[in-house]
């Protein structure tokens, strides 16, 4: 039984965010990304064919919904579920820390496409 | 979108130890556990028909696995996976803090039975 931990310094020397896949079925894929000041670039949008479930564990970030005026800041604990083509994008996070996501992407159905 | 805390106080007044689906289909269920002291009465083990991947997010834990002679401790952000049937009891967890634990209950297949 292997142990490991979700605040492991990333060694990637990298100026993106680091995507790293955890556990992955047929019916979902369990993620973990670490976000060091990154945001979505303007005009782009997420908009995902599956649905999610994300949780912010460390740092800090803001989440902007299409159509809402209001940022979302997001703090250690905070989770949300995201259905499948909810047009979102991450305005910002932290810098001079490491944001740490957790995020499971599924679909009701059984497969990822 | 309702934004949601993991650490939010349980509010549950129980000696018990507290569970919360927070996400369920046919293929997973996300669960989040609040423990306060608990321990698996002696003697017991869990002995799991689905497969499990847990993280502790706050607290600290004590895991023994069937047959190993060293009790795990899981500090904030350890993960790991349990494959069905592998007999596991938690030894202690900390008290006078609450310890949150995310459990992904799972099965390779497509239904928890």
């Amino acid at each position: 039984m292997m142990i490991h931990n979700l605040f492991t310094q990333v060694t990637q020397a990298s100026d993106s965010e680091v995507f790293e896949t955890l556990l992955q079925t047929e019916a979902f894929k369990l993620e973990r990304v670490v976000s060091t000041g990154q945001a979505t670039p303007p005009g782009q949008w997420y908009d995902q064919d599956g649905d999610e479930w994300v949780v912010l564990l460390s740092g800090s970030a803001g989440l902007l919904f299409d159509g809402e005026r209001d940022i979302r800041v997001l703090q250690p604990g905070d989770y949300l579920y995201i259905p499948a083509h909810t047009r979102h994008r991450v305005e910002w996070t932290e810098t001079g820390v490491e944001t740490v996501w957790l995020a499971l992407h599924y679909t009701t159905g059984h497969s990822l496409s």
